[in-house]
């Protein structure tokens, strides 16, 4: 009963097969190979248009490189306020772009308000050096609380984007549980909406490393190969990076393998929302579940062999948990079986 | 025939299989699993003291990482004029320690001369904030250009480092190459002729992606996990780097592949010392060759099918190579063959 | 009818005098001259205890090495969201620490709520690297917007750093206002209440260019000669710098031209107090008074010869300003005229 | 009989008395009042064009924010290999530029040798990720070691420059007495031989602080704004520093004060070619005159009162200092006497 998080679940079968595959033979390093090319090219077509393509270590990398490229001196991007990586990647962020800092923006469900934004960018006018200068906005999708930005969300942001000319990054790590919840085309969650960069994780659906950084216009990511080797990103055998791609996007399998982590968080949240114990902390739209519950409750489940993590309750949410509660996050992957959900929410009560 | 570099071969299908084996089930992520600990403790016996040791994903990670853990305001860090993290980083140590300089000291065939190490030390009176601080001195193993620190050269800087109290780093991309060329052992390689960290390259030596950083004094080590993390480095499913040392290290392989990499180097040595038409540029000691040859010769050698790349003359021997003639670079791996190596000699005519 | 910063004032004639004086001869570059070191001195009498004391050019040096003297990999700082060094630095202090997190703390009046601090902090586990690691906690005295910081509020917040064992930096561009109108000795508004770092502002208060940092422990200090030449903010004819210190501390000239600035802001606040067309934003405890009027009145004022600026509501409060109103501030200084202030509340009407 | 720099010396009267009329009344801060505007405007006439010019305060800030300006990733900037800004300033370069690298380039007398810069710039293929991308030439007018690069000499590097389509910067640190040594105008020995960017200095011959980059190409600056005010260099009564250039601008003082230092290095330089006991290391243009002589002499003179500082001999001249000798600096300003000049070469026998 491991819910802990999708990247404590292995490879898929599929994705290991291809890396032994990959293995014989000689082909070019640092990403010239024709295997690297070819997966370039597919970007393309699951983009329906050309972009530039970077295939980097981690998403935490792929999330800085995004910002670096379109760093600016004074620079400022907008995230939520419990944003990824905000919260999460100790500052890497900060420390790919030199400084430039990530502003805090309130909204609820894990969402960016539209008006909180505005006035937020508001605060920089244009020339005025001592404020520092707005770079970029990113948004998460999935959300890092498992909700989802609907089209005309994300439409409303890019809006603001627009207007401001400000450069729209979607951190994707979990990029295919949010497209098949929604089910959207790559394009049609992204550029057509008005996304210009993406962060398209592939290592918590059933990769083992595997993470792509998608520029719209390529123009954007001139500088990119420069600042990735600078910043340690350029793997010298990154055909294995490649070949895990190629795995992932034969045949639709990265999509089956969304949509299966998907179905175990619906089934789980079922569960939990039947549990005499246990209450939703809100809807939960792709992988990821937050239950609160009793942390006597917590202990003991985990006593029983279910891992989870607790997590900090939203600050746009204070009265979320009472005492003696816990909020607790619970997340599935293609390797979560029906029988696991089924055994947790049993325990549940 | 190719010699290109030994980035260009796959993974040896041990490291794959691993790979696959350590595909199913779930395990804990950055780096706290019970075979990433399983791996350490390996380290430790593999050096013969309790070292900390981090996996990150490329060679340049590992030693921009060494200089990051022991920076220092205006730090200033020693290498050879021609070290690959002067040449071939594209500044990621300078990156990573936010502007630590890196100065480079002459020396003949790729090695660091302790006279010229000594005479740029000097230049840094301490506490005198106008040129700033030493920070540590590098030296590659094998060098950039495939020649070897005998031990008591190494002993020769480290006494000079030990002196002006600073740590001594050792760029192991080629570890293995040198440890059997030399047939010492990985503790008689470093921390016993005085080096501190050791970049410890597998990547290059039939893994596919994995370079392990070996601190010997772990307290030197104690921000590292956070610099790490900061740097995008820390893999979220390091369990897969970790399977690639467990092959590798299993009953020896790494140092049979190293040996079988030198030994087709010294086939090709002997190849060329017998060609008519080149010459050898020094004496090959690991697995990388440097040969002397006319331009056109090279050219045709090329349309031929055989794959290699032309090479910057040493600075400190600029008569080396004459008008029409180039210097190239070969390379030899665990995947070379030696019916490569005799049917590229013969070309070679 | 001059408001508009108590930067836009010049130089006290005794402060233009000390330069004149201290023209002639020759002496030590780099602060090492005997007049440094007599004003060095000369801090550790103010502060009553041995202090580390570094002369720069801005404050906003001053407050970014304060914090780049405590920086840590992944580090995080806390101070208010409206705090000057997070909102008009440009991003400064994130420059001279590589990059280490401002963190926003809510709370009115421009002072950071303890709860709100501790409740942050929180979310900074030790040893937990996803999160990064608190470093500092910073207030400004007087606050950005004139308020102060009563002794027992900051103790509250020193209590908080010492539990988390953070240094706790005090941005004293406006020193002197506050230590004025508390009535408190130098010694008795930073260390015996827990403060560890003041950045000593003089500018503000009749220096044309001297800004103190002061380390009540020197060997927090102990990189910060490195780290401030790195900075460039090493001057060579820094004896220039303690000359204008030398006249201000002199005789008590410095807190009587506080004194001066904060009787002229009470009288400019008893004027808006008895307004018919302007209120008080709230109260004026230092040498900003800050006001919200119809924003056709304010323009009318301007264009009588008023000078000030507008200001961003605090987002705490954001129902202080109705529509067509305007929030504006009003600086004093050593040179403003109880002439002007009259001038100006009789145009207020 | 002080030679030790000519940062001991103090301010020429007429600055003094500059600053002291500037003390009075309000105006506008950080670069928009008046006078720094009517100083910016001077500086157009100054070098016969119009150019971006920003006051900072330290000629570290100086050098370091010309490379800031046109940094890009990866960037490799090429200087003397004994120039100021790679040997004097604590990696304040690297620290502006967040660690883009200073590459040394080998030539005699203080100057870049144009084949060596040639080659080394030829190390870096474009679009080669791995080697980083030339960036920047810098050269020193009068050089760290009080020679003079020649017209046509700085014409040969503008040329490989163009040629690379590299900025080319002067350090002018010492300007006016290259300027006036070379009896060239400030156009003469900037852009109409092909200089880009220069460090205008003023402080080291007669102001107490003022220094000032200038673009020829004000394009090229268009985001210093942003990154001087994050560099904490924008001062906030930057009126102080315009008036010390009015000061220093009017009437050709500057250029007076130059000639009278020059005049003094030569005094200074005969002398010594006349002395028994000591030599020229080389010989000097500017007012830095560098001398060989017996460290037992050197240390007699000290103990005589004759104020100077020992200096590294450059590398490119190891056999310039024999035995029991030692190089020295004697370096004269504004402020030296020729009374002590005569008894300097006096003492020395």
């Amino acid at each position: 009963m491991n819910f802990a998080s999708d990247n404590w679940a292995g490879a898929h079968p599929a994705i290991s097969q291809s890396l032994l595959t990959a293995s014989a033979g000689f082909s070019e390093p640092y990403g010239a190979s024709a295997l690297d090319r070819k997966i370039e090219r597919q970007f393309n077509e699951l983009f329906e248009r050309e972009v530039a393509v970077f295939f980097v270590s981690t998403g935490t990398a792929a999330n800085s490189l995004a910002l670096a490229a379109v760093n600016r001196p004074g620079g400022v991007s907008f995230c939520h306020r419990e944003a990824h990586m905000l919260e999460d990647e100790c500052g890497a962020p900060e420390f790919f772009t030199h400084g430039a800092r990530l502003a805090p923006v309130d909204g609820y469900n894990g969402k960016i308000d539209p008006d909180n934004l505005k006035a937020e960018i508001e605060r920089f006018p244009p020339n005025f050096v001592h404020a520092g200068q707005p770079m970029a906005i990113s948004i998460t999708q999935a959300t890092e609380i498992g909700t989802l930005y609907q089209p005309e969300e994300i439409a409303a942001i890019a809006d603001i984007a627009q207007r401001y000319q400000l450069p729209l990054h979607m951190d994707g790590a979990r990029f295919a549980n949010a497209l098949t919840a929604l089910q959207l085309t790559p394009a049609e969650m992204s550029w057509k909406l008005g996304v210009d960069i993406v962060s398209f994780g592939a290592t918590k659906n059933g990769c083992w490393c595997a993470e792509a950084l998608v520029f719209m216009n390529p123009a954007q990511a001139k500088d990119l190969p420069f600042i990735r080797k600078r910043a340690a990103q350029l793997m010298s055998k990154s055909r294995f990076i490649a070949c895990q791609f190629e795995a992932y996007l034969d045949d639709g399998l990265w999509l089956e393998l969304a949509r299966h982590a998907n179905a175990m968080a619906a089934r789980l949240q079922n569960g939990i929302a039947n549990s005499k114990h246990t209450r939703l902390a809100w809807h939960a739209e792709a992988n990821e579940v937050f239950a609160v519950l009793d942390q006597a409750h917590a202990d003991r489940l985990q006593q029983q062999g279910a891992v989870f993590y607790p997590w900090n309750p939203p600050r746009a949410n204070p009265d979320l948990v009472a005492d003696r509660e816990v909020l607790v996050r619970l997340v599935t992957s293609f390797a979560t079986q029906a029988e696991q959900v089924d055994a947790f929410t049993e325990l549940l009560g």
